[in-house]
């Protein structure tokens, strides 16, 4: 089965938004085995939003319309809808309901506006949006399927999850697909390809492949379609053990898990907590462990030394070595990481100190120069970067590599390890 | 002048991606009047890319194709474009050379697939890359131009901004497009169109008004057409300073300013610092100040207590004060605006202390409970929330109205203002 996602509206075409609900929508699409076939968007014109329908119809089985609804669109989708199927719009009652409670709630009386948004064309099931005021709409037309959704991505994402996907796998079987993906970091696509190559070419041909790189991390996941779904699991996991013997070295976890989230189960493990002290990266490094659920069992929190003063009063990094050294230093990095031991009694810190530009660099130290280290009381592991890949990436970058030393601090041996990675 | 925008690439459609890149370039060919027609995402698939060539040029008078370059592609969109205009591919020595040096200062030696991928279609003119291998390639047919270019962000951004922009500046002059935007936060679309309400109906007609708002932000962006860009400079000035005057105490920049880099402003005019205290946003908020480059000259740093051992330890909050009150209330915020104020020695801090969820809640502090303090020695603004918009749109939310409250504790005067916001 085949989907098209079309997005309707203006916001996305004047580049005032960025659409991530296609890359959501994809993912979970492919989870069940459905491939997009393309996508497109259009904007809140009438007759293109028809046109654009009836060429996704044309391109594939299933049709996701998301945006282009509301009456600050004045449900431009929904009439566009009506037309192309040639239907009227009647009074939806059970919308009408709750939007009534939902308006209660809040303490507000809903408007003409509102009650006239309750009229859906004739031919559409709707499906309730608990998140929202418009419900999604489902349509069916010669064995091909168009939903239409609101664009909010909270709002989808709930209709997504428990109305449409449901619904998709009930309707309309398709051959099963199954995945298992290896998260790695640490080896770029190129270094992984290499030693996978004879694993590669010897994968059945119902399986296959495929390197999903970024920023210091590559996932590498396998996908096996076939009859059977049971069967394809049970080779898939045999392929999968065989590939991970091959890159173990590189495997933080699995099935999409952040290398943020994996570092967070290591500690758990190992009863440790985390604390980060960050120059250049400001926050970056530390919002994205926190970013996860769950984060305060195992991350105390941290300093952003953005400034030298708080290196040496709060990390108490000193004043000798900013001197001799200055503070994008291996020597300085090393006593962030002491220092934010200390400050936030935590059994793991980590320490970021760079120039990440675009100003700041000079012949010695140019931009993107970052010194990352991880460390406890009696071991540090070190990183030195030197590319410069703009000043945003540089932090992404810098991110994940720390959080990569601190996964390979956290599984080495008890060996006093000082390296220099990457 | 109208345009088209095709990404080519699988791992747009399986969701690997998020495709950055078109909200970019359509926000940059709007400023220079040329508006965005639709745009579509297409897979790796010789003739999908044909077909998807076909209808943009159906579409638009300039059409822009990222992706689909490059030895790991195959180089799938360059073979495309020479079987959709029935080209030869010729070796482009020019390209080959500048391969060779960029290879040479890496220390490497360029390869077979390498210089192969020097071979271009015969109707190319080559527009080089100075970041990275593969140069951006223009083509023009019937009136019509086509240009294609690596998907690299870093490298689209380069080609667009020097080479491809200015080149359209000079071969395809557009009827004039002007525009100002107004920076609003603290009001949402709703009231502010409530406001501007006369305003708006009184716009000549050749001036629009348009809300794009964004977490406790709105951008007003007024566009002005015509013949005469000088009179349409001038007459959009008078339509700003008239919507200035209605919303003046929303507007905290002008043109895509991003809030965190008008308060540097602020607090570079009153010659201040400012420090960080977070909690539940875990670092988003001061990611978003150090992500403006110059923000050293006025952000110290902070302290992210995401433990509540931090808060007492680093700010100082009263441990009876968290048995009383708890780390989630306005009693808490206040202390660790203190806290943070005399650790990183600022001249005014900002806190955050919530419950980002989705777990955390209470029926007294349910999910998506936050206060939000900013102040000086002497005095605070706080703000409480209470709505819960999902776990990283609520840090985004606290963190949008962080940097708000600072903003307007910055434009205070010295009476004693403690004010419950939001």
């Amino acid at each position: 089965m085949t989907a098209y996602l079309l997005t309707v509206g203006d916001e996305i075409l004047i580049g005032q938004i960025t659409d991530t609900n296609s890359a959501w929508m994809a993912q979970q699409l492919n989870l069940q085995g459905i491939r997009i076939a393309g996508k497109a968007s259009v904007g809140d014109v009438h007759p293109n939003i028809i046109e654009a329908m009836d060429y996704a119809l044309s391109k594939a089985d299933l049709v996701l319309v998301t945006g282009g609804l509301g009456a600050t669109k004045d449900d431009i989708t929904k009439k566009a809808i009506a037309e192309y199927f040639g239907v009227e719009m009647i009074f939806h009652t059970e919308t009408w309901q709750r939007l009534q409670y939902f308006f209660k709630k809040l303490g507000k009386i809903p408007n003409e506006m509102n009650k006239n948004g309750c009229f859906m064309p004739a031919n559409a099931e709707i499906l309730p949006n608990d998140r929202g005021l418009a419900p999604a709409m489902w349509f069916e037309k010669g064995g091909k399927v168009m939903v239409s959704m609101p664009g909010v991505p909270y709002e989808m994402m709930h209709l997504m999850t428990d109305r449409v996907l449901p619904r998709l796998k009930n309707s309309f079987p398709v051959s099963p697909v199954v995945h298992r993906t290896l998260m790695t970091a640490g080896e770029g696509e190129t270094g992984l390809a290499a030693l996978l190559s004879d694993f590669e070419d010897a994968l059945p041909t119902h399986i296959k492949l495929a390197y999903l790189p970024a920023f210091n991390q590559v996932r590498l996941r396998l996908t096996a379609t076939g009859a059977d779904e049971a069967v394809l699991n049970q080779e898939i996991e045999v392929e999968k053990a065989k590939m991970e013997t091959i890159v173990a070295k590189f495997v933080y976890g699995y099935d999409d898990e952040p290398l943020a989230k994996a570092v967070g189960k290591l500690l758990v493990a190992k009863n440790w907590t985390l604390a980060t002290a960050e120059s250049c990266t400001g926050g970056y490094l530390s919002a994205q462990l926190t970013a996860n659920a769950g984060s305060s069992a195992y991350f105390k929190g941290g300093i952003i030394a953005y400034h030298n003063d708080l290196k040496t009063n709060i990390l108490k990094v000193k004043e000798a070595t900013l001197e001799a050294h200055g503070a994008v230093s291996e020597q300085t990095v090393r006593e962030m990481v002491q220092g934010a031991l200390n400050a936030c009694e935590a059994d793991i810190a980590v320490a970021i100190s760079g120039i990440a530009g675009p100003g700041g660099g000079s012949k010695e130290k140019p931009v993107g120069t970052i010194w990352v280290a991880a460390g406890n009381k009696t071991h540090t592991r070190v990183a030195h970067l030197t590319i410069d890949r703009g000043r945003n990436r540089n932090v992404e970058y810098a991110a994940s590599v720390a959080l990569n030393l601190v996964r390979l601090f956290l599984l080495a041996t008890e060996k006093d390890v000082i390296l220099r990675d990457a």
